[in-house]
Formats: structure tokens, C-alpha cells, sequence
């Protein structure tokens, strides 16, 4: 497989052609970045960090029957995906009220949701991703009822199956995002990536209370060193992908 | 009936009590207000314009089959309404992009959509009413599963009939707001009122393009008088009653 031209260059992530043109090659960069990139910073290992737990968070997904556009790791910050024709859209999954939906409601952050909340956002900076329901996706046209149907129903499985794997590893899933796509044989499929850059995860201390933020939070709200919080995570996954016996990609 | 004492005072109407404990009495007022209550005047006429219209589109929706909490008008600027327990709700329909809409996903104003959208908003000035979807509602225990059900139904019935009555009088229903609640044999019901002022009412100059504004929009952006232009709605919807030769109430 060789790398070749850079297709897309994103807030944390490089995209490169293969010679293979159902696959490409990504590159996980170690910049983070905040409030639509308003804040910026390059912390050195969150590539690496990144690109391991979400190959890792896809293989435990596979075992659960969840597939993924992820193929196989190629070095410490890079790894092979299947080529998607991405859905514009940022895909939202809530347990727990928490960031902007606890804002947006006057909720306090923490509050247990009586079910799992799936939102939707339009993917565009320009316009700050705005939040749309299901009817304006379907009247701008943005997807078909089929594909809004598809796209929830995966969406509402990943959560299902992240919310066993986090809770085997002592870890609340706060809320996450994805983004799905088509593959080249017309499959809606899982893509993008999973990691604390995507996901709300909290350790919640011995007195029931106290939140130990593990994620992208830390970064967003100075809260301290993201590398040891996402370090925790990688090990806690990859102990536990051992212990399941799952085949690694 | 007796007017009792004031319940509530909204930004365009005041709410009594009645000797009958399901009867409110509610006093339209002059008061113009967009923005959240950022901009204000007092507009001679409105109050007498509001409350003849809204009797005449509740008589035409009551035609149609659509039943609300209206009961009758006492007075130019005053009518009487069955007392319903409010749901927190705005409910939006939309049928062509304008306003907030709009603007929100980078749509011209007067883009036509592929279906009705339904939106909810919670109720609330202190949060600037935010948009909520469907989980959301449902997860946040603001309604019930068969209380969203209903109350979906509803709005989109009151948008069909509002569509035919619209049209019948040459205006273009481009979006409106209801609330709906709970009589006290619990049934779910339109209440609220249906104007110019929860309305965008379009008329279509001859040329099939240019946009005469007959609804709030007019204040809003300071676009001309809203009397002639809620004159003009009352009228042409009076003449339908007349026309269809429904009961007036």
C-alpha cells in the first residue's frame, strides 16, 4: 500500500490517497483545537495516542458486531480506512447532560437523561455546524428518510455498544460524536474516528461526585495535561481488548 | 361571564380569570415586540386586529375540523378561551426557509421546502427559547411519548388547514408558531393565537418574485406599518368565512 497525495487536511487529521482507491490513509496530527477552532495548541503524543485508542475502540466495536471504515494501523500515527463518501453531518450521542446541551437548557452538567439523545449538526464552519432535526434534514435534502433511518439506527448501536465497552473500564460515556458515510458498495458504515477528542469521558471519584474529566474537556476548559488522562484510556482499552480476546486489526 | 383578576401578562396578550374555572378572558394588546422583547412599540389597532383575526382563522380551522381552546370574542380586543394547562412549548412549521431558518443553515430566505418542518423551541426567555428535537423533549421529561405524538399530529393538521385557508386568499403561509395544552378533561388542544404576529404571510407581486411582507416582519425589520397589512389578512379572511358560509362563533 503506498501513500499518496494529500486529499484533506482537518483540525486533526491528514488524508491521503492510496494507490488503492478504496482506501486511504490517515494521519493523526497532534494538534487540538477548540470552539471551532478558536483555541489551538500542538500537544506532542496526542497523534499517537489518538490513532491507537480509536483502532482499538473499532476492534472492541467489531467484536459487538458495530463495523467501521477502519482497517488496519499503518505506524504509531497513522492507519488505513476504507474510503467513504462522507454524510455532512456531526452525529451526537448523549447519556448524560454535559458542554453545550446543558448550556443550551439551563441543565446541570451531570444530570442523567431519562433515554440517550441523538442530535444532529450540519457540518459547516462557516455557519458554526448548526443543530437540525430530522424533518429539516430531510427537507434541505441533506439525506434521504432511508439513509436518516440507517444513520440513526448505527448511530444508536455504537452508543449501545461504547456505553459496555466504557463501563467494563470504569469510565461514564458522557456523550460522543461520529460521522458515517457510504462506502464504495453503497453501505452506510461508521467512520471518522472515536477517541477522548470525540468522546465525553469521566472517572468518577470513590465520593460518587467528583468528575475526573478524561478527555478533550481538559483542553477546552484548562483543566490540565490531556496525555496522562488519554494515556489512562488507551491502557484501561487495550487491557480490556485482552482480556475479551478480540482479534487487533 | 365575569373578568376576575390578571393571571398573566404576556408580551402581546393579558390573561384573566373568569367566575368559570375553565374560562380564561384574554385582552389583546397594542404592544409590538421582536427580538426576544428587544425592540417594543405601541401600535394603535393591533390589539382590535389580533383578536378579530385570530377568532376568524380558529372559526376556519373549527370548519376544517380542527377544534382549539377559542370560545368566543366579548369585545373588540377581547375574547374568551377554554383554560388549558400549557405545554412549554413553541411550535414551529415551517413550509419555505425564512427568518431564523434561514439564516441558521445558510438558505435564502424564500427557498421553498422539500416537506413541512416541524420544529419545537422550549419556552423559555431567560435561555432565548432554544431549539430542542424530539429525544431531546423526550429525555429532558418536558412531554411524554404520546403527548409529542399528539401534539406532531396537531401541528401538522393546523399547518394543512392553514395552508388551504392561505391559499384560498392568495397569501403564501411561509411558517407560524402555535403553543398547544391540556383542557381540563385532559384533552390536548391549539391554543394560544394564529396571526400576523406567529405568522409569515407572504403576498406575490405579480412578477412571481417580489415578496410583499403582510405580518410581523414588517416591524421587525422596519420594513413599513403593520396596520394596513393586518387589515388587508383580516379582511380577505372574513370574506372567506362569508364565502364558505361557516358559523361564526
Amino acid at each position: 500500500m503506498q501513500k499518496l497525495e494529500k486529499l484533506y487536511e482537518g483540525k486533526a487529521k491528514k488524508l491521503f490517497a492510496t494507490d488503492d482507491p478504496d482506501v486511504l490513509w490517515v494521519e493523526y496530527m497532534n494538534q487540538a483545537t477548540a470552539g471551532n477552532g478558536a483555541k489551538k495548541a500542538q500537544i506532542s503524543g496526542k497523534g499517537s495516542l489518538n490513532n491507537r485508542i480509536t483502532a482499538v475502540i473499532f476492534d472492541l466495536l467489531k467484536a459487538r458486531g458495530v463495523d467501521s471504515h477502519f482497517i488496519k494501523p499503518v505506524s504509531e500515527t497513522e492507519q488505513l480506512v476504507r474510503r467513504m463518501d462522507m454524510f455532512p453531518l456531526e452525529i451526537i450521542m448523549r447519556n448524560t447532560a454535559a458542554g453545550s446541551f446543558a448550556k443550551r437548557y439551563g441543565v446541570t452538567e451531570g444530570t442523567p437523561l431519562k433515554q440517550p439523545i441523538l442530535e444532529f449538526c450540519v457540518k459547516d464552519d462557516a455557519l458554526g455546524d448548526p443543530f437540525i432535526n430530522n424533518d429539516g434534514l430531510l427537507a434541505l435534502d441533506i439525506v434521504t428518510e432511508d439513509e436518516l433511518a440507517e444513520i440513526s439506527a448505527q448511530a444508536r448501536a455504537v452508543n449501545a455498544a461504547l456505553l459496555d465497552i466504557f463501563s467494563k473500564i470504569g469510565i461514564q460515556l458522557v456523550d460522543f460524536k461520529i460521522e458515517e458515510g457510504r462506502d464504495s458498495q453503497g453501505h452506510i458504515l461508521l467512520a471518522d474516528e472515536i477517541t477522548p477528542d470525540t468522546c465525553r469521558l469521566w472517572h468518577i471519584a470513590d465520593d460518587g461526585q467528583t468528575v475526573e474529566h478524561l478527555d478533550k474537556d481538559l483542553f477546552r476548559r484548562d483543566l490540565g495535561d490531556i496525555i496522562p488522562a488519554y494515556e489512562q484510556i488507551l491502557e484501561r482499552l487495550e487491557q480490556l481488548a485482552e482480556v475479551e480476546g478480540i482479534e487487533r486489526s
